[in-house]
């Protein structure tokens, strides 16, 4: 039997449902923001993941060649190839520039909970301008979005890169060793830092002072604890915005540092607690990556949430929801009734309703059995009787209650009470 | 610069508005007709293609080795991992299955008007189950979701492998033979078939029969040139079932032979005429594919639709529609006012409204322009005064109409008309 690749998933109509319904409440999220839709190709040239992201990115790629043996790559997430799409087509555009997208990404890791070798993300980036109402407005469309993804219990963290990176620059000339730094800021891996501290004879104040700054998570009044400064300032000021945007209780952290090098201010992120040690589930940031593939640089802050950690967290959350059910079944009572019975279905589709039909030839008993496991609201029967009348009889399917009703009337019926 | 790899695109949120509308149209189809979404890895097992199309298909397949060794294919389609889903998981299932899909396939070919190295499809198959009712039921979703998705301009054709099949084999009886004769009758490409006939010398009257078999297309009525059968009869009772689905102008095509060896009966295509040469915009059929894949043999019918030339086709038929616009784009006329507007864009959001607000800090004569290219129904317009006031300048960007509206009413005065 041949088997689904390892570290991938099928989804079926139960949990796509409840995946549709709440990207869907994502998706009017983002249009309400004016942020509209992009696509862009599944494979990239695998260069751009590798300017993007640094060499190393490969070890987690999959690369294949083509036939005009280009070197390509399943993406590993999204914002290069929207940020490449810029470069390529859209530079002229008027400025801001609102995207969001939603889409499947690749990474080659040994599957756990809350990892695949494919996955999914909805993220949004805010091209051509840097700003703490830019910064504002792009944390509160991804606070929005999780929100009407259905989570409760979740917590935004913010912080600025250029608080920590400016202290490291100022005594630690090599680009590279700053970025080794940061890094592993970014881990929260002190220890090594230390070691490496000791290694390169780094100043041991400075050890103490990032590390300490690191630290500060919590209400923005710990900003205080710092000199002020043109960044202390900006964060202020994104916090003051998002008070104005209704987001009273986001957090400050200065020790979001993630990983990557072109981040240039305010990164935040999102967990969700009751997911335990996986429990990120949004990432972002004001960056600059346009120069990287060509373009010239432009100022943007984006995020992607990860879809399916959202869904864990949902589900952790809530009692799940039925399927989305149909809204009747419908049963000839012996075979010279099945044609009749079509054209009924035919209209109760036509007037909008999930309808279903026993097209098995089943028994009347045996397709009222099926219609309870496919858990249709109403069955809808119809008998010789019911025939010759233009009728047919209707069953409600929880209470087992039963009454004819004229066929042409069974629709309105039937929407009245589904609503 | 990097580019975009050759035969891809990138989707700007213009196009993904219609996109999505005419997806999501069918997909509402698909559920009043009690099909449920299923989602399947975007890449699988090279093997699972090469058992459903043949070795040839890996020409044209994206292959790549995952450290494991495994080798890998980029899905050219999306029937058979749903079947191959079925095999794994849902073989025990309640029948029938009923199952739609939405995702990217991926052929290695040379690029050209509607055909794409990336492209989209939205397909169905019903599992479990082989009757007339059966095969009209999913010729009749697909037809609706066509409709569905705006396109006026479409014909069907429905045919029927048996009818040829039989006579082939009932005087050819090796096997690779009757399939190489049927590819040709699905090319159309008579003269080969004329030539292989001589060459392997196979009767003429054959050839005669099955090309003018072949060439019967038309009214349902043409079948009477045929001899009465099990298969004419079956294929009067599809057509007889479509017509109380309210399908009347469906077209008979007995040439409609589909390149695959497993389709086992019923087999139909769509053509959007106005798109020429490549003016097919569905195929699908009745078949059997789960014992290919270690499952028992089970009957299903399905189809797949392509959501580019359907895209394409629409274009053809209709004046494009603008894209989504904003309904306001708030404007404070002066740098004082900038947060104080943010508050009205909140709550205006919170109202569902779509909503943007210059985050460039710009003048507001360039701001008013920016909201006009934005194709923003109104500008809202915050100066000194207003906000004195709580009030806001609304002026409709079409007429250049303006009013003095209280801050609190505005979100309920839009929506009043934009409906």
């Amino acid at each position: 039997m041949i088997q689904r690749p390892r570290g991938t998933r099928d989804f079926g109509p139960a949990e796509m449902h409840k995946r549709r319904k709440a990207e869907q409440a994502m998706r009017d999220v983002c249009h309400r923001f004016g942020f509209g839709e992009v696509v862009t190709p599944t494979f990239e040239h695998s260069e751009l993941f590798k300017l993007r992201s640094g060499p190393q990115v490969v070890e987690e790629m999959y690369v294949f060649r083509d036939k005009g043996d280009r070197e390509l790559a399943l993406r590993p997430e999204i914002t290069a190839s929207v940020i490449r799409y810029f470069v390529n087509d859209l530079s002229t555009a008027p400025r801001p520039l609102k995207f969001y997208y939603v889409g499947n990404c690749f990474r080659y890791e040994n599957p756990q909970s809350g990892r695949y070798r494919e996955f999914f993300q909805l993220g949004a980036e805010l091209i051509g301008n840097k700003n703490p109402e830019t910064d504002a407005e792009v944390i509160a469309l991804a606070v929005n979005c999780i929100r009407a993804a259905g989570l409760e219990n979740f917590v935004v963290r913010i912080g600025h890169i250029g608080i920590l990176k400016s202290l490291v620059q100022s005594e630690v000339k090599d680009d590279a060793v700053v970025s080794d730094i940061l890094r592993m800021l970014d881990k929260e891996d002190f220890d090594a830092l230390g070691d490496m501290f000791d290694a390169k004879t780094l100043p041991r104040k400075l050890f103490d002072r990032i590390t300490a700054i690191a630290e500060i998570k919590g209400e923005i009044d710990l900003l205080n604890n710092l000199e002020q400064s043109e960044v202390t300032d900006y964060v202020r000021e994104i916090f003051s915005v998002l008070k104005i945007f209704g987001l009273e209780d986001c957090q400050l952290d200065l020790g979001i540092v993630r990983g990557l090098d072109y981040y240039t201010g305010m990164v935040f992120e999102i967990d969700a607690p009751n997911l335990g040690a996986e429990k990120q589930i949004l990432g972002g940031g004001s960056y600059t990556l346009s120069e990287l593939f060509g373009g010239e640089p432009v100022f943007s802050t984006g995020f992607a949430i990860g879809i399916d950690r959202v869904m864990l967290a949902l589900e952790k959350e809530r009692t799940p929801e039925p399927h989305q059910p149909l809204d009747a079944f419908v049963v000839p009572a012996k075979d010279d009734m099945r044609k009749y019975v079509l054209g009924i279905v035919a209209r109760l589709r036509s007037q909008g309703l999930r309808v279903d039909v026993d097209l098995m030839r089943r028994t009347l008993s045996k397709s009222l059995k099926y219609a309870s496991s496919a858990n249709a609201k109403y069955a809808i029967i119809v008998g010789k009787e019911e025939m010759a009348k233009r009728s047919v009889t209707l069953r409600d399917m929880k209470s087992g209650e039963q009454e004819v009703v004229l066929a042409d009337e069974v629709g309105s019926k039937i929407k009245g009470r589904v609503g």
